[in-house]
């Protein structure tokens, strides 16, 4: 079809990245580089919360200059939420809530950078929207560290979470290799709830035998305590310390999640059990069951926005999936999400493609058998291909005058509400 | 005194840290570099324990580019421990058994890098040998990230910890800030367990008023939870979101741990109170009194010896102080702890001392008072003058063909034992 003339509204959803910025600038400068087809470029406040509540602001009215610092600046500084709306026969309201903002405002271009969950309300909105016959267009920009969306060589925030905890374990796998006299065991978890491609990452680090980590414990291997045990043991023998990266979704055989299997202590104060308590039952079992001192360490958020060290091919492929996104949405392109394709061959080169949002939004990527050792703790050398190429070069940063990284301030200034 | 002829011995100790290793190297190209003095430069595996059991390996048989690599890497290379020697009344054999195996391999300069723990090691093993007409020169070299050494401006280690953490801390607050919609609070947990210098240096990330960290949580500052509740309250209504960063050692007003004061969910599954537990008891605090979602973050040793991100300040001054160890021994220095001292006036700029090894010994240096504010949750403009200068700078960063740091690799093949 043929490309409507109005507004673009660009959305973030979900966990924040070290790059998802750089989607947004790419989506915000191509599209107020092009006002034959965008007669304004609006952000929404904290992602389709902002839509439902008629918090927008106008992306040209930042300053340029923030706007290029967006490209270079960690988290989702547009806004983000984790509102799912749920299908249309259950949240049909809410959806229609959209397009009448959308209406008001006359926003026909709807470019959400997110997930599953962000595809599947997109593909949903535009769906509606035919249905009512608004025109919309709708283009989903991909986006998360867990790097387990389907129908795309990799994700746009992968490389450098990727590159941070690689980088990370290094650093602490040196930290156990010189106080293994005292502190034996290192627990150091990452994130990565059902897939273990964050795990897997650390896994880059060890360029040798005797490297950190001598344990990668991923979501797709449920771990057996026994064999668990055993293999720390053996660790010890060899290495005389042992270094565990461990997925916060790791499972017992039992399909529980390790952080809820672990006693009282993966607790919280209110008896809640916290994901991201795996590396506290991990470390129990070493110190039972191995008996030797064990440590726990978890960046938590820090870990997905560390853009102080993020991977350079990372920055730049989330920069081409926003332009990406512009353009196949200036084409005609309708309900689809830009996806990042390998080219065959030596090199590493990566261009991009576009797939349904609903195909996106059904499906999920864990790492595959091929990917993982024979042991089930260790990577493979096609894992290495394959995720090696994902953290070459150090990202641009800008330090300001105190020593510390400067990233973008926006105003977002919110437009008058018109519903 | 006259300097003797004999070899040097040189021994990192406690917790390692990003740039503990610039150190070494200053103290090993330099004494390599003057054999006239030192008939050659012995390492000690694992710190006083590899003398103890005299694993020593000759530093000039490693690569001259692994030991300049050294320079530019983490950890404790040369191998640490947490073992402590009590007083000579007690400890005597051990203090002996030093000896020992220093005459055996003729070692007349002992270079102890390391905290109030291994100055003091290294006074009474002075002293002893003073007492036994062992001639032995025992120079210290300042490292700490804790920065509470005192009769020193600050301490080797502790700049990078505060640039690294200071940037964590700016990123993950811009992640809360993303997501404060459904993560309102996160209490993101650092190191020092008796002095708050490192929670102050996340202080510097606060650029603007609605930065985080929000509420800072000194260990200087007894927590009072009526207090910090309302600090809480009063940071939702004027940012929607609080982002606390902790120190591991915050202490309640009756002196007891906040790790240790929370309850069983700071308890592992021996019932051993885990430090580091802080940031739970203040999460469990948050949700129970206030009503909002908190998250944690804990770096934990990764934040040590992330040279990923180092203050090329510090790396500077730490390679410095190895080099003036070496610089004052040859002097005929004996018995003193090479101190940095700030001169005065309006650049920052830094050179050395030295002060008497029993002084550092008994002494700790906490965050004074002018350093804190009014409301006992951040810092002061007078601390933003103490710790702005030593954040400065990159530090140079060796970067593999897989797009991770390269750090030095040691073969520390054990010399023949005489005793």
């Amino acid at each position: 079809m043929a490309s409507p003339k109005g507004k673009a509204l660009v959305a973030q959803s979900g966990g924040p990245t070290a790059v998802i910025n750089a989607s947004a600038a790419g989506v915000i400068q191509s599209a107020l580089a092009d006002p034959d087809t965008f007669t304004g470029v609006y952000g929404a406040l904290n992602g389709i919360l902002g839509v439902l509540n008629e918090e927008l602001y106008d992306l040209a009215a930042e300053d340029p200059a923030e706007i290029e610092r967006l490209r270079r600046s960690p988290s989702s500084l547009l806004g983000s939420c984790r509102h799912k709306l749920k299908g249309l026969d259950v949240s049909r309201a809410d959806y229609e809530r959209i397009l009448e903002v959308f209406r008001a405002h006359d926003v026909r271009y709807f470019f959400y950078i997110g997930g599953n969950d962000s595809m599947d309300t997109a593909a949903k909105l535009g769906r509606l929207a035919e249905e009512i016959d608004y025109e919309l267009i709708c283009v989903g920009v991909p986006k998360t560290i867990d790097n387990d969306l389907a129908f795309t060589d990799h994700c746009p925030g992968y490389g450098s979470v990727a590159k941070f905890n690689a980088t990370a374990v290094m650093e602490a796998g040196l930290d156990t290799l010189a106080l293994y006299t005292h502190d034996t065991c290192t627990v150091h978890e990452v994130m990565g709830r059902n897939a273990g491609w964050i795990a897997a990452a650390t896994g880059l680090a060890r360029r040798h035998e005797d490297d950190a980590p001598h344990i990668i414990l991923l979501p797709e291997v449920p771990l057996v305590v026994e064999k668990f045990v055993d293999d720390v043991q053996r660790c010890l023998k060899d290495y005389k310390r042992c270094f565990v990266a461990c997925g916060e979704g790791v499972k017992t055989p039992d399909g529980e999640y390790l952080g809820e299997a672990g006693g009282a202590f993966s607790k919280d104060s209110f008896g809640h059990t916290q994901l991201g308590g795996a590396a506290n039952t991990v470390r129990a079992i070493i110190e039972e069951r191995v008996g030797v001192k064990a440590r726990t360490n978890r960046a938590g958020t820090a870990q997905r926005v560390a853009r102080h060290f993020a991977s350079a091919t990372d920055a730049a492929e989330a920069y081409m999936v926003g332009q990406a996104a512009v353009q196949a949405a200036v084409d005609g392109v309708h309900g689809k999400m830009v996806t990042l394709v390998r080219a065959g061959g030596g090199e590493y080169k990566c261009t991009t493609g576009l797939v349904e949002l609903e195909k996106v939004a059904n499906g999920e990527k864990l790492v595959p058998a091929k990917f993982i050792d024979a042991n089930g703790t260790g990577v493979t050398d096609a894992f290495r291909s394959y995720a090696g190429p994902l953290v070459q070069g150090e990202a641009e940063l800008e330090i300001g005058s105190d020593g510390l990284p400067v990233y973008a301030r926006l105003v977002q200034q919110l437009v008058e509400k018109r519903t």
